[in-house]
């Protein structure tokens, strides 16, 4: 998908080119924190109340939606400057009981609905009942609102329908947008006090892994230091989370070894000529270069996200030709309907994507959403890449990459009362549940429950540890057969695993 | 499947119990082979020729067959008191030219239909338009008929339509029944001599791994020795193949730790604990056994034939009841009737098998296929337990296993003049393809095209690396996402392997 947002978000970005990357300085500055948390309690009472907006029904859905859903946006920084969109969706079971769970998509830049549509929310596509020109949804039985209450949240501006008033405001990085995220929230909460005392959890999967430990951190930390609005904090949940850079980039070629990719003689010779750094090579070491050509060319045409479905060429030239025109005009020209139904549904998973840009972009979906009008010129992309590409230097990029690295953040959480609960679909390449296993021994926790399966149906649904440290505990588990996004595969298991984990049973 | 066929085994071999297991002596003695040939000829034009059956239609496949179908018995041993049921289709590419394989299906004890049906044969299942008391027929695009002669041979004696004329003639084991085939093959020959020129192959996969490679060199003996009969033999090709029952079954460990079913720490104890051997254990090393037990429970309900399918308890109490009863009575009585109506079908991989039995059992079905009125006492099974469970020593058995490990006589192969391809589906745990490499690499051949991706409609296929040694020639490589049975998961790639294999190209 990266032409599309690359070349909607060129467009848009034309002068914020010109200005540099400045970090807003107010997020920075932690010490200011009480001043701001009076700022912003101020803000809240003034505007926040009006963009709450109660949607009833969804073009595609028939009939009054079966659940409660709100979407809004609020607006933080110095003049509300960057305008965040949410879904919230009222919990299926019990919504005052049930935890209150903000859910983070990855990337950076991807939209919250896509992991809603395509992971765990109320709704999906109804592929058998859908054509690309209107798609239309069904529920997902194994929606996570069932056990929960769920905020999905577009985050930075630039990602799904949130935007920013200045272009300067659109340029972000880890730290940046983490400040906003708690500042979201906690402009959330005064807006819907009834949720205040709900167990609170943040949740995300793959970029998420960065941005989540350092937003609970926060938390913990504004709760510790009193900030005038106590956040009930319970912990955090992460599938196959992208934590720390090197860790992370170093456990593929282990994991591709493991799944029969590269011959024990190429991983050795790999490995050694290498001393086991795959990321930052040495550039007189010309015996490990050869051999990570030798693993590229072994690994080139494995789909990283999900290493036994097939690799797609995600962007044919249709599809490239289709989205660089803009799939808002579809309301507007008939040769864009033309093009549309020209486009090739080749069974790859990424082609289920596609449903998501026309669904997001149709004019009564945008008011059903209450996107309002102001904001009409936001084309709604599933992953905004010109936010998350760090290695094309001849991009524009508004997001800095300036946390490498998210260990020490669990490190500190592990001081704190605090549960947290980390998945790995188990065929991942993007980020191996091998790293992720890595880094969570590194924080020489107790194991408490030894590795061992855990079931669903009868059937193996993965393995699971668990870990503690005081008031603290962390449970891993391998979603067995499952991908990047793990729900996407396995929505079933996903959804028993945070059941149970929700309700602190064992998994 | 094992009780189904254990009860009826256990009947038809109630005084077979009484007889000591004597291996036919005449099959053993090597040096006897010039006179048996003589033998033979003698053999073959008194009585074959009127075992051959060409095959019109089947039911449940409406209209003639569109390819050539040939069936019959021929007997082995003294009196011809092994009788061996063959299905010969003729290629359906060029049958002149194109090679000849013998194609056995594993076990030991697994009839020829399983290989047939299942795997690698012109016809299966049509599931769609399928029911269990009606099993339709479906052609399969990717048969490896197309482009090779096939005989599929149900033996031993027991395992498919093939029977013995005495109890005692049951009574086999891995020379014994290599000896047989052998006999088989060149009774075959001398009624088809018109395929005496074309390039012979053996193939099968799993247990074949142990009676395949004792064949093909018996073959090459014969022809050394010059039997009167020269066979154009010119390789093998074994998939995911029982070989050597320590390599093989060590292999087991790493491949479930590699695939994320055991943890670093287990895996290490264990490896540490057991010094790597898992089958032999000492009786005192409680440490090692505590650890198995670990891994057991780690491993018992993984489907071992492919690790990311469901783990179906095959045989659930409706599933054995009906067996139990006899499926060939399914023609006389409407209770039977009743009872298959019962049946789940629960989306087990295993599920699939149960059409074989109704549909091999069937009068009609029996009659198309030629077998005998006389054998009609024969209750077909899928895979005879009987034969093949070596582990139940209350049970009786008619095979012995008397050949541990083939992998001298793949060293010995690999100084004629001789093709090998070995492929092992990646997720498989029945013999994992670590163990197949290991053996392969103890071989000491050299690399002659080192390991690398293929690729079947530009999508990964497998890895593959070709081992040579003067005129010997060794390709191996993974399916990957395939199970034990590899075609049975990936029809067209395996498909594309034979075929590229058979003409001389790389895969």
């Amino acid at each position: 998908m990266a032409c599309t947002s690359i070349q909607f978000l060129r467009r848009i970005m034309k002068h914020r080119s010109q200005s540099h990357l400045q970090p807003w300085n107010l997020f920075n500055k932690f010490r200011n924190r009480v001043l701001l948390g009076a700022f912003l309690l101020l803000v809240v009472s003034m505007e926040v109340t009006e963009s709450r907006f109660l949607v009833k029904s969804l073009p595609g859905l028939p009939g009054d939606l079966p659940f409660t859903l709100e979407t809004g946006y609020i607006g933080v920084g110095k003049s509300n400057e960057v305008q965040l969109f949410y879904y919230f969706f009222e919990s299926e079971g019990n919504p005052k009981a049930d935890p209150l769970m903000i859910w983070l998509t990855g990337g950076p830049g991807c939209s919250a609905l896509s992991g809603l549509l395509y992971e765990i929310g109320p709704f999906m596509i109804d592929y058998a009942n859908s054509t690309l020109e209107k798609p239309m949804l069904q529920i997902n039985p194994h929606s996570w609102t069932k056990v929960a209450n769920i905020i999905f949240l577009d985050q930075p501006a630039g990602s799904g329908f949130s935007y920013a008033k200045t272009p300067e405001a659109y340029i972000t990085n880890d730290t940046l947008s983490t400040m906003q995220v708690y500042h979201f929230l906690r402009k959330w909460l005064l807006e819907h006090p009834k949720f205040l005392n709900n167990p609170l959890y943040f949740g995300s999967d793959s970029y998420g892994g960065i941005v989540v430990p350092m937003i609970v951190q926060e938390i913990y930390n504004g709760n510790e230091v009193g900030e005038g609005l106590h956040i009930n904090i319970k912990g955090y949940v992460l599938g196959n989370p992208s934590t720390d850079a090197s860790v992370d980039y170093n456990s593929k070629i282990p994991f591709a070894h493991r799944m029969g990719f590269l011959s024990d003689a190429i991983y050795k010779s790999t490995k050694e000529n290498c001393h086991g750094e795959y990321l930052n090579v040495h550039p007189n070491n010309s015996l490990c270069k050869h051999y990570l050509q030798v693993v590229e060319k072994c690994l080139e045409r494995i789909r990283k996200a999900h290493i036994l479905e097939p690799f797609c060429d995600t962007l044919n030239t249709l599809k490239s030709d289709l989205f660089s025109r803009g799939l808002r005009s579809l309301d507007k020209t008939s040769m864009d309907i033309w093009s549309l139904s020209q486009l090739q549904i080749q069974g790859c998973r990424e082609d289920n994507y596609l449903y998501s840009y026309t669904w997001a972009n149709r004019k009564d979906v945008r008011e059903a959403l209450n996107i309002h009008e102001e904001y009409e010129e936001i084309e709604w992309v599933r992953c905004n890449e010109t936010l998350r590409s760090p290695n094309d230097h001849k991009k524009v990029l508004s997001y800095t990459h300036t946390v490498p690295s998210t260990v020490a953040y669990h490190r500190h959480l592990a001081d704190r009362n605090c549960r947290a609960l980390v998945y790995s679909g188990d065929h991942d390449m993007v980020v191996p549940y091998l790293g992720t296993l890595k880094w969570i021994e590194s924080l020489n926790l107790l194991v408490v429950d030894d590795w061992r399966p855990w079931f669903v149906d009868e059937q193996v649904a993965g393995y699971t540890v668990k870990y503690s440290n005081h008031n603290y505990n962390l449970t891993f588990t391998t979603i067995k057969g499952g991908g990047h996004t793990a729900p996407e595969y396995k929505p079933k298991e996903c959804f028993s695993m945070l059941k149970r984990w929700l309700a602190n049973e064992d998994l």
